[in-house]
């Protein structure tokens, strides 16, 4: 008989016919007439009832059910008597697949803390908190795959290991194949990278911008999803070692079209969240965070405002509340002036635009003013930063000048500027961290509870 | 004006209406009463032939508009008079964007070769070829999310960075932040990665398959989709040093029942690509391989022949064929052993089963003869092992066994072995490398040609 999911058997109606259902125990309880089981088997939040009637069972069949354990039941569906669920399983047989000792099992009934399950990442999937979070991850991935896939971009896989610096975004990890102990020196005593694997230094990639650009310049609209990284030692419940991000890259959008995008693209995401993953997201508003569900449907449902750094500086100066670091144009914008805009003053998402160049990266388009850029930020409430992008700069010569004024090797970008001598267009893009998606549509607090197996200072384990 | 993309105009009845396109110059030609400029900007293969009528523009106001140029074109879509094409744009104004000097531009008219191309990674996406490989690319990567996502399966990121070596699969890059000239030492002259980021030695993934059956265990079906990596020297059209693996694992799936999800996925993701790509795929079979669109066909309208090890080595050794490696059980059979079964013997795909254990990985499940594993390949024509899975050992005693007769570090995969501690359950799972699906899809001969950027040896250009 085919094994059926419990998402499954949840939503067909009782009608007394045979199922056979497979998963782990939650709970067991019970008295001497009936014992009620709890199964899970991770397709959806909620447990299936089991229900063996101790005439049929003897206790010492049942010894082994303990949570923890997984089981293979067989019986019928029909309607339940007891409250919390509509329909459950009379246990016809019910054989133990593999044990999980209570002395041992790590996972009891009673509640653990999130900094205890992070230590045990491999077994935390078994929760009701970490099944909720990767369901939701695994929807919003596709959410992203669908939104630009609809809209006729093309996924490119950029590559994970570079020999390029997209942005001076952060320090970099080496790869290499050189023996640690002994590498190859030059004659002037350094590493001879050019016996290393590819011939030279190269390291894990912190963006993929560089390369989608290169390749929306030939496919008009191209995203990236894929590994990034960072080498720097912040143990902060924002940073991870090794993140996912989402890149976008468009020829012939100027940034008013780069805002759009990004809106409609984010309301998407929330909104699919909203239609396919109430459960989940249920469970997380009630058991973490009481206003979540209200903060997603006010993403969806409202306009983010639109204004210019130089307006913001404007509103912060004026601004009653005291913060601890000075506002002054020209600085960047400390997380407490962002989360002012975003949840005192304006109370919604706000879109920044036009920062001064001297605090954004050389690849971002000069306005006519000489001062600033086309670059935009997204803020979101609790969050800061959600997405960073900008109109490129499509100018050779500009391009280069600012090159030049921010130390950018020019040599080693060769293929990058060859887009601009080549048939240059006006192009826009942005990068969206998937885990900060993540920390914003599940409410969680940590964003080494967002992702599978978190990497960070010290830490690789699993 | 809204711009069109040239996919969207194409399929447009002409009526006279205004459209504005954008793209790349790809030719120009014509007299003294017309000029003709083919663009084309990604969207598809195809271009839109723009028609000036020269009593209306100047030889000099067209004199930058030459192959490689980016063009914004505003104009009436109207029927076309000439071969090829079903509508074209008379137009009405002509901006060049960015110009293209034919003196430096590689890409001109003439056809180049791949090797030539592979040079210039960054620009070949503007060719006919490479737009058809990515389009067909970003295609499949879409559908093995869509089939997953239909199918109840989550799509999980296991972790690029990983202190455990999944299968001994191959070498492996380091990743790490110490100093390559002088790393700190331990008192017995080692390299002390107690001081690395992570502090530990860690490396790039070869594969996401052990935090993947973790997972598994937890929400039932999962699959990854991700880089991997393997530092081997092979300078071959089939390695690449990173590339992209998609990766389920089911719990409660024994050997046949992988078999039937990886012979469904197979041709599902065929199927889609006939369905979705065949503008793309019909160049490809006209330009390269004049069999592409019947081999695929093939595949999707015919089961797979299914035979375990054993048999397919009476096949080999009563082959009147003359292989260079001898056939005995006992040895992994070679590449032109298995083209000869898929091409010759069978003349379809290949799926053969319970290999000795001694050719195959410590996870694999031990078959009751103790000489066997529960192992299968998935062999293409032209491709030959495009899929390898098992059913897993999901015994604890017995993977311990193994893992100490195969030299598998307990200690380190603690983690892995509580999945047989803890509720253990009968489960499977394989990997298919995504560009060896892809080199059967588009039927191009080199790896380096289905990915946008290639890593090997010596190379991380871009």
């Amino acid at each position: 008989m085919k094994r059926t999911k419990v998402k499954e058997v949840l939503q067909t109606p009782a009608s007394g016919q045979e199922v056979l259902v497979k998963g782990w125990v939650r709970t067991k309880r019970g008295n001497k007439f009936v014992t009620f089981i709890a199964v899970n088997d991770g397709s959806t939040i909620h447990n299936i009832q089991v229900v063996a009637d101790m005439t049929l069972f003897t206790d010492e069949a049942l010894k082994e059910v303990t949570t923890g354990a997984s089981v293979s039941v067989l019986g019928s569906l029909v309607q339940s008597q007891g409250k919390g669920q509509s329909v459950e399983i009379q246990a016809r047989t019910i054989e133990v697949l593999g044990t999980a000792d209570p002395e041992t099992y790590p996972l009891q009934k009673k509640g653990h803390s999130l900094e205890f399950l992070r230590e045990i990442a491999h077994l935390r999937p078994r929760t009701n908190t970490f099944g909720a979070v990767l369901r939701i991850r695994h929807a919003m991935a596709f959410a992203v795959h669908q939104y630009f896939n609809n809209k006729g971009f093309f996924y490119i896989h950029t590559p994970i290991i570079t020999a390029s610096d997209a942005e001076g975004a952060g320090e970099m990890f080496r790869v290499t194949t050189l023996d640690p102990v002994n590498p190859p020196k030059t004659e002037t005593g350094e590493v001879d990278f050019s016996e290393d694997f590819f011939g030279k230094s190269t390291n894990l990639t912190v963006s993929g911008q560089l390369e989608g650009e290169v390749t929306a310049m030939a496919l008009s609209e191209i995203y990236t999803f894929g590994p990034t990284f960072r080498a720097e030692n912040s143990n902060t419940s924002r940073h991870l070692a090794e993140f996912w991000m989402i890149e976008p890259e468009m020829a012939f959008y100027e940034l008013e079209d780069n805002m759009d995008l990004a809106e409609d693209f984010l309301k998407y995401l929330v909104r699919y969240a909203l239609d396919n993953c109430m459960d989940d997201l249920q469970f997380l508003n009630d058991m973490y965070d009481k206003e979540l569900l209200s903060r997603l449907n006010f993403v969806v449902e409202n306009d983010f405002q639109r204004l210019t750094y130089t307006e913001a500086i404007d509103v912060l100066v004026g601004a009653k509340q005291k913060f601890e670091y000075k506002v002054e144009w020209g600085t960047d914008l400390q997380s407490e002036h962002e989360r002012y805009l975003v949840e005192k003053h304006y109370k919604k998402p706000v879109i920044l635009t036009n920062y001064p160049k001297d605090i954004k990266s050389f690849y971002m388009k000069l306005n006519d003013d000489g001062k600033t850029v086309r670059a935009m930020d997204v803020l979101f409430p609790g969050i800061g930063e959600i997405i960073g992008g900008s109109q490129r700069e499509e100018s050779y010569e500009k391009l280069v000048t600012r090159m030049r004024e921010m130390g950018v090797p020019e040599k080693e970008m060769w293929w990058f500027l060859d887009t601009r001598r080549f048939g240059t267009v006006p192009h826009s893009g942005f990068g969206l961290g998937f885990e900060r998606l993540l920390l914003f549509v599940t409410g969680m607090g940590n964003i080494r509870d967002v992702i599978p197996f978190p990497r960070f200072p010290k830490s690789a384990e699993f």
